[in-house]
């Protein structure tokens, strides 16, 4: 390849990012405009409020213009002061990481910690509201992605909205994939993005902010202004007659616009729908190949990531790369205490399509097969496959 | 307009973000591969190294994932420790803004401060330096864009360098529109963007870092790490062998990829020229018009965008939303100081053609009419006219 | 440049093929389906709904996958039988041409034909069709494009209708640009396509084709069948439930779907008044240049190609390669008998917008002055902004 | 859908119109210039000339700007006289599709003619040639698209070459995807176009034409001129220094211009492996079905499209949209006298990638389970994989 490039990959089924729609691929090369141009004002507008939609909220969304990691430590930036107690929920690498996020901030942060591959129960949470009532904001993972596990952000959130605290919600890899939402899971600052389920490019956060979390953040004498870490920057920028405080990310704010399109008029439902296929035909296909899924429980197992055991005494990389180079199939490994430990098949965006199960078991089976380890790559595929011929 | 959008103009002559070159455009609609994917990691690499190529320097290049905005403000974070005395170099809102970052993080902070339609000299530094020998860090904006005037960065930082102080060069809207690099100007951290004179998309920042700027932020106790307003964490980052601290901007990194090839193949001297000429045409067409320039010396002027005074007892306002309706053409308004004071008429990218100086002319001159204030828009036309045939 | 490749010129206002609306450019840009596949199918009837939408008929159009030459040269192939005589009007290099298609498949061709830079008058049809009752066909061109002269259809075709004869029109660089349509102009053969003022890729022909056309054809022996020369091969393939003939050019349509929308969303009325005062901007500037107009009477001038007079002793190819070369700005020739006589100014799609008419004027004055010839740039520009001013 | 339109499908495995690799859509979406601008001209000269490198053959390559049916069409109206005895090889509904044409031409047609399953072989049309010397045209396709079957098109031109007559070679559907030339195979006509195994859009004709064939065309006379069907309008269209004689397509040539590059940059040994490979999986794949390969004879299966025969009492109609419904996978039916009889696996352009034949037999074993007929997909699937492992 010229310039030393690797050669495309055939097929990505990853954890995100994640191939993109076409469509949206083909909006971001609209044409740039001024951002203080009339015209985009207006689109941008209009983007915020078609995010509202798809958050089912009310508020036009804040959208910061980069990846949602920065958007996550913004918002702990930005809404956690020095005289807040922090619970954090640690179910996995992302959660854990939050609390690093956190601990800059507050006054004290609290954990509560499970193994990587478990969730936390509401009732965990309610417990350590109880013994410490003084808890002003919790923050969750809802997806932590590199478990493949999902936290009950519903549950939980209920405990924390009647304890009358503060509930910010990581939701960057299950939203749009399933049907969690803002107001679901009673959310204070909800933080997603266009990368992973909403089929785009990673580029941005998008947020829904509860009118409780803007007072926070406004009486929080160190929330950060004129800052790529301040919220409250951009709290007005939606509108198409407020000023911007810093340049938008004017090519992501269009695929944003083509992916709510996308999103929308396909219908989230439906959208969902293929999701969960997707992952109960790959779960069906995983066990059927007498491999073991790394979530403790089924139930806790996210529609829109499935995550395997490494089989002992194999190496996750070389699965990997056997898979890409024999056929052509990407996937990811672990992240943090999960890597190494754990393959990743994506169901996110244009891949969460039950086809992709097939490929992603044709593709693991036969990558463990190469490497010498016996699996029955047949009732691998059988499996998957009749848990989609049962749906139709 | 469906959904409340405006009408798009026809013709954009902004000072950033800017009309892209289509070839960018659809660069930033490739396919959205996976991060830890090695035919992304090559790219990554590759596309680092031809920025150290366009940048004329060795190492390959820090690319932060957010608009320049964030690249400066992350290296104010990164570079400036408690200890450190700072000079900071005023001519604009920009130089002047930069100051209140650098104001956070160190010890002590001097300023140089000019009207803004004006520059700052080396001689000016030196006697500065002279007074403070502890001065560790000089920050200059090399083109202050809401006042479209140069500062000398090339002998100031000779001065600089001479005194053993690092130099921070903000060169985000001269870069690749003029003959500026981060040698030239013995630069340890210089700061540019695909979005102004590359005609890319706002999005990303660009920066060459020299070894003694990373000696100070590894010493710096205070450089933030996990995160966004940290360079360290991407130090590395340019290797394809190389993990990603974070999730790197996909489809930015793509668009960067074609601008950088745009630059290089119709080669620097030739892209420089045409930014001058189109400058050197709409300033003898404003001049021809009866209306002054803002710079307050024509060596100062940017070849990059064209200020020119508001007319007294005129809204600028009105002068821009005017020459949209009638003209379709778009340009820019100051900011802070500047706002209400200036027009600026941008020479970026695939505009940085003569014959929009012309349409620009025209466009104002034709408003300035339409709004009662007589200027000679034949005479304006003639003269731009008049300079571009000279050059052919 | 790589290969051997010429240097793009920055702007094109030619009389086709036209730089074509980026919205049209990105949709060619969609995935090929399989043109047997039920999504393909359905876009393909939707699109040739669309078209009959804009073209104001109640039939889906019926859609030719070459440039309207091919289907013209179909057309007379189709309908043109070995038993009709046929008048053709020739007040131009194209309206002449057709007469030869014509004569390939007629009994008898009968001509009215005029000076290159006039029109044909209903009258003179008129009186020919009283001198020959025996006409089959009349075939016009609606905007001579190598003229940029428009025939007065409407008025001709009322006259072909009350004689009952068929009339066939090119409409090709007319339609979408000013107010015609096969009713307006009693045609039961109307071609266009997506090339010209539709601001879309030349590749394909849109024709309404009337129910008497379709049974003139389908009575006519020598009417070609599994042939691209054959309209009847395709009459029925609009239905979403009916088979392709052969392989439609998917790219095409979908490039034809974008530029419908772009039409329609705009308002053809809105469209069509940017065409005419574009035109009578750039009239007014080659009139004050000292320039003569190609057409005999501006009446008969086209709004969508101003076409002017090569000044006495200059070259129109050194002509519009100064333009090109000094304004990067490509206008056309002539054609046939036109050619090295005029030079033409095309105001189609996405340039019929009146601040392009400053760039045609500015750049031609320009190139002329350049080459020897005195031209009052100033006084062109003036009267051409001088228009839009007006209007606004 | 809004505007009636279906869903899209997931997966297209046709037999063409295929799926562009997205970096020939991209380049169809390229800028529109004008065809006389000397920036188009060489871009044409240059895809011309690309094109021959591809063929390998010294000339730049004939280009007719419709689908490649009309190229062939053009072909038999140009090249075939009058005084023309032709030897028509009709192996499938292409083949005997392209006597109707040669018929309309010619003096007299011959016609070898085998069952649709088969090949036609050298011997055969040797003895032919032997019985009647007075052959002047032999026509052939190579790979009989609606059969999936291949003639020896090689040994063929031999016996046609030394004979002294003139072989047309319809290679639309293998070029490109296998090791197949108009040298290898002695053609004086040889026909293809971009929008099969070069993975780009339906649109264009690519052709190397001998110069005995021009020879033979220009003293051919009834050879069309001024019209689609004649190829000697554009003899000479290839150079930046002709004209055009009608408007070439130019987003075709654009994307044609990208097919070739992706086709040239992964190196055409390469492509044709992974061709080879992927039918192969495909076909080993069918038989472990229990279905039954349409080919008689597994070394005439093309390696660019695997056939399969409909299962005794079973609709292709059904199981296709079942394929689409379940899978979201679209295949090909049969055409005219195969339509009904078989299925047909495409492997062309960026699907011929191994894992599409694990998607291609999963989806069709899965339809036709779902309809009753059993089948082991298990089976099926294992055995396509093993193939692929095999090679790896």
């Amino acid at each position: 390849m010229a310039d030393g490039r690797v050669k495309e990959p055939v097929i990505t089924l990853t954890a995100g990012p994640v191939q993109a729609y076409p469509r949206i691929s083909r909006a971001m090369a609209r044409p740039i405009h001024y951002d203080f141009d009339p015209y985009f004002q207006s689109v941008y507008e209009d983007v915020a409020r078609k995010c509202a939609t798809a958050l089912r909220v009310e508020e036009p969304a804040l959208i910061v213009h980069a990846e949602p990691a920065v958007g996550l430590e913004a918002a702990a930036a930005s809404l956690i002061s020095r005289d807040d107690v922090v619970l954090n929920l640690a179910s996995g690498v992302y959660g854990k990481g939050y609390g690093y996020w956190a601990a800059r901030y507050c006054k004290e942060l609290l954990e509560i910690e499970v193994p990587y591959n478990e969730a936390i129960s509401a009732a965990q949470v309610s417990q350590m509201l109880r013994t410490r009532p003084d808890i002003a904001i919790v923050t969750a993972v809802h997806h932590d992605t590199p478990s493949g596990t999902l936290n009950p952000v519903n549950e939980i959130g209920k405990v924390v909205r009647d304890h009358g605290s503060l509930f910010l919600v990581d939701a960057v890899s299950s939203f749009a994939g399933m049907d969690i939402h803002p107001d679901d899971c009673y959310a204070d600052v909800f933080v997603t993005g266009p990368g992973k389920c909403l089929g785009g490019a990673p580029g941005l956060t998008v947020m829904a902010v509860s009118e409780a979390a803007w007072e926070h953040m406004e009486a929080n004498p160190d929330c950060p202004g004129a800052s790529v870490l301040s919220l409250t920057d951009w709290k007005d920028a939606w509108s198409k007659d407020a000023p911007f405080p810093f340049t938008p990310a004017i090519a992501e704010i269009n695929g944003l616009d083509a992916a709510l399109d996308v999103y929308l008029e396909e219908g989230p439902e439906t959208v969902w729908r293929r999701h969960a296929l997707t992952a109960r035909a790959c779960r069906a296909g995983v066990k059927a190949l007498g491999l073991e899924l790394w979530a403790a429980r089924e139930e806790i197992a996210s529609p829109t990531a499935t995550t395997i055991k490494v089989p002992d005494g194999m190496d996750d990389a070389l699965i990997r790369s056997t898979m890409r180079d024999v056929f052509g199939t990407v996937i990811s490994g672990g992240r943090g205490d999960t890597a190494g430990k754990l393959l990743r098949i994506g169901h996110m965006g244009p891949v969460a399509e039950p086809i992709y199960a097939v490929v992603a078991i044709t593709a693991l089976a036969g990558a463990l097969s190469k490497l010498g380890r016996e699996v029955d790559l047949a009732a691998g595929v059988a499996a998957a496959t009749a848990v989609i011929m049962e749906s139709a």
